[in-house]
């Protein structure tokens, strides 16, 4: 049974498979990256490609590792990130970026999960003040933890304003491919061309079994990052099994490719759910989830048949995941539940 | 073309990949080994078999983190771990144990890789001295990092010293089935009925993809390690992709096969090397470790046939791996370029 | 000149600058109050015979390790604080509680500088959710940021509320003193007998040369404080200073007194400016600051006669400190120079 | 009752109490050192001149603080301090170095408590290896915790091999006043000239009531450190008080003639203890400290009399540290009942 709760409850798609059974079929590799491994060697040359610049990238575990570990680096402990109160980094790592950079977080209330340079202006008030964190870092979410995306101006804009106060930008790609999907552009111009200094680059979300890429798109920042990263318990003995896996992702498109998919199922869950009088679509769809107003009373049991999770209690908002292996059955199957539940006749098919 | 480098070096064995083919084509699973996703209870009810216990088991990404954190959640920041000088904890992770939970490491000197309760003895003068860090943590390596092994003895004696001193007695497992082997005991024997009281249970180094296994035997301590893994970074979004490599691993002694098989070789490959007059095998074989003294000016071209690491320099010991992938035939060739290298006839096979 | 700027630009009373001239005068004396050091048991008996009850008594250098490390003592690092947004331990320590403590912040938007149970309640979701930090110690400010002040059942609803919910109560009294004066209440009932876990017992701010101690209520709460305040880089090797003033501070009410004549002066000090038009008190007067809506045009030509700091600039509220050496004498001066600005004529006196 | 226990058993020095007292009569004066406070101002001044270059000054509360927060400063958490193993950095601060900073100390065994560059080398064959931490700081004590003292020849070749190796060179001079009273030099040719990076200029051992100072000769290095500082705890409100108290230090040569006095009187006292068969002065002596080997029987009954610790219990080594207020009757008193205990006659005085 599909679910609609993330697109981590989703597998691993069959060409990443095939990618971990043909890297295993190679035999002795060496460990850690080291000594030219040339699996790693050639994933990183993919993404200099696709980021039409020589960038940086190190592999780590997971997306909380490439969060954390990414603008940990790019900080002293004496100095902040600022954010989103909502984004994943402040709400949801249990606070992993507090221990392991030993800094704090200046959050920004945002509807929407965007924030601008308007909001981070307030804490430049602290900066030479002694007694208050420094900002150092704004980190975005790209998609947003709203499903809302950040336009490349809007990220060029935020770029500009960090550099211009001598602060840096983070963007947290977790879900990167379904905006780019979403925007219509490339990575280069989205990040590389925006002037992003460090992305998590994320795939698990995507299609990928484990592992995510620190990019570092200005590499003088990426120096030591590899002591950062043993030290932050990321580094990966069998390092080819991620290296192998971001190499398929990033040929032929196969990132465009599953992110299009998730996006379009996302669209039509929309489409459907906005003919149902009894909910309502509480937020703009832009990439693969959609947030949904459900009668309360309907959650529980339609829950046992498509998982999902409640976003917020207090209005009963829902969302709803779609992943790189949603089909329209499992939406139209979806739909007839929540028709069924809400009294809505579903239209014979 | 196979190497002596290290047992990360060599691949997955082919059973693990078909585990993993099996639970991708499962479909959607809850994420984080929450909402009783099967897969990861299934590989915890293995761990209780094996270890003949009700253990509380975590799955995290590494094994420095496995270590690390199993040793830091036993402890507060003020008290200190205690270790050999040799351990893989103290000496190669980049200073991942003093960041990460705080603390000091008191070392001891040990020529076999092999600590006693006599060594660890003069650490409690510090007990009750505020100006010293309070010695909290034992911690051994089965294997250790010379390929000496513990006898279940020398563990209980250690588990009995710490817990008559208020502290506990931790162990890193990387090659833990390679030990049992050695031994001809099971885990329960080694691990259980002598009072350890947390494990870093490895599988990288024994066949396996990623992931290690922090196993409680007391299950008291466990409490809230959840959080010590999340914080940790070591979260897994897609759980169940560990999981289904440990139950695998677990079932019908599939840890025991490989281990076997690599032990087997490294007593193969010392039983030659100690016919050559010309190299020098250093330390008793155990497990699949070999040390050997070789002639400094043929190594590098030796490392060119078969890599493997130079242990240490002063006296040219290098260490030679065995996996569980690890065939005769490599072993051969091995002492076939060494003979020749060093002017013994290689005898006709 | 005397200023308003803050309690910490006073000097030290005469009566403590004697305490530490009669313990200099004592000669030799163990060093880290070890050994029985005399005077820091006499010290500690003081706090005992306050307190009402058998508390642990720690001295530490400032107001900041007091906080960080009394609340750090009660945590682990995957916890967290909650606290009003305010709270000087969220604002104005350069994240030394995320750095010390490896926590997060959960933070409250209070007007008054308050929190409540209720305020505290929403946080709890969190319990039982490995990716969110757990709360575990609510710290309040007694006198809070905002020159309000707890009432005892105040603190005994938020003690009782943090017990029953497996949590602790901390509060920050920098400026204890003068919320014990304000309320007219014994440190006992305010602190002991509404079920204060911890407490950061501030002189500073109302005499003293330096020092700060951490009085723990719950005795078994300060097991091993010892080393936490060791590793925290608090212990001071000539105890004694310290422990002699606190020693001092508590013998014949001087802490009273002190605080007696600075909340007397806020009072009078609110009392004249009342009677300014062209000003406006902000705030409730409760101890010994007091809050003013100033006309921007005059604030630095008066903060060069009486320095004083802007505490909202978007609304021009300065605060206005009053200290144990505070006179009718400032005050006057202060508010005929004010007078003079604003071109309210001044009374002759 | 006089003791030789440790110089920070010893009360403040007269000059450094009027100097506390004159700071007091000033009245209001700006906190934190900020707002150009005079004190603080005319202190750092006064460095300026002592070690005839413009540094950068930063009080902090003790010695602890002073070494950890002046090291780490210069660090990434994935760096390495090196010193000698029994450097109170390692050995006596409860883990402070490795929390705070969350480095790894390497440490050198070291008879005399001295290390040289060639102790040093062997930890650089860590650079460029990323499982291991990279050696960044070396920390020598001047004098060290043996009681022996660098001469500046040896201190210049081991800052110039932390340069060339992009290092860097930290002191650790709680008894620094001592070492160059013994060594016959000036701060400035002990330390400026020298090429030292940062130095923990200690007082508190010779005669200050609390305070140390975290001195930059490298003024690039000293950047942020105030942040470093407050995020570390150790920002001090009425901070005109540790400035006095250097002031006055600094001035007349006050910190000469303290140690002078103190080193005079460890002269006399090795010098009379020689003559005694039953101990032995087991070390040379060159600044305040003795360490003599003692009878075991005595020990514990001298103690009663003059109280001092035990060094080395093995061998039953004690330490016996002059002050700057020991006096020669203090010394013939000590070694007037010492030979009454092992029998030796007292000579008529």
């Amino acid at each position: 049974m599909k679910s609609f709760a993330s697109d981590n409850w989703s597998g691993v798609c069959p060409e990443i498979m095939e990618a971990l059974t043909a890297t295993n079929n190679a035999g002795h590799i060496p460990a850690y990256g080291e000594l030219e491994d040339p699996v790693t060697l050639e994933a990183e040359k993919k993404f200099n490609e696709v980021f039409g610049t020589s960038v940086k990238v190190f592999f780590v575990y997971n997306g909380t590792a490439a969060n954390v570990l990414g603008v940990q680096h790019l900080m002293r402990p004496y100095q902040a990130i600022v954010s989103a109160h909502s984004s994943h980094m402040n709400e949801d790592e249990c606070g992993a970026p507090e221990k392991i950079s030993g800094s704090k977080i200046y959050t920004i209330e945002s509807d929407d999960g965007k924030i601008t340079a308007e909001d981070v202006k307030p804490f430049l008030r602290s900066v030479g003040f002694q007694h208050h964190s420094q900002p150092k870092v704004i980190s975005i979410s790209q998609v947003t933890e709203k499903g809302t995306v950040y336009t490349p101006d809007e990220i060029a804009t935020l770029a500009d304003f960090a550099h211009a106060n001598n602060m840096y930008l983070h963007v947290d790609g977790a879900r990167i491919a379904n905006a780019a999907v979403a925007l219509g552009v490339s990575f280069k111009e989205m990040i590389t061309d925006t002037g992003v200094d460090v992305l998590s680059f994320g795939g698990t979300k995507n299609g990928l079994m484990f592992g995510e890429a620190v990019v570092f798109l200005n590499p003088v920042l990426a120096n030591d990052f590899e002591y950062s990263r043993k030290q932050g318990m990321q580094l990966h003995s069998k390092m080819r099994y991620i290296a192998a896996q971001f190499d398929r992702y990033l040929t032929r498109d196969l990132w465009k490719q599953n992110a299009t998919a998730a996006n379009r199922m996302a669209r039509l869950l929309a489409d459907e759910l906005v003919r149902i009088p009894q909910v309502k679509v509480s937020r703009e769809v832009k990439a693969n989830g959609v947030f949904v107003l459900l009668p309360e009373s309907i959650t529980e049991t339609l829950q046992q048949h498509y998982y999902f999770h409640v976003w917020n209690y207090d209005v009963n908002e829902v969302r709803l995941m779609c992943s790189w292996d949603t089909t329209e059955e499992d939406v139209r199957g979806f739909i007839d539940v929540l028709k069924g539940l809400v009294g809505t006749p579903s239209k014979p098919q």
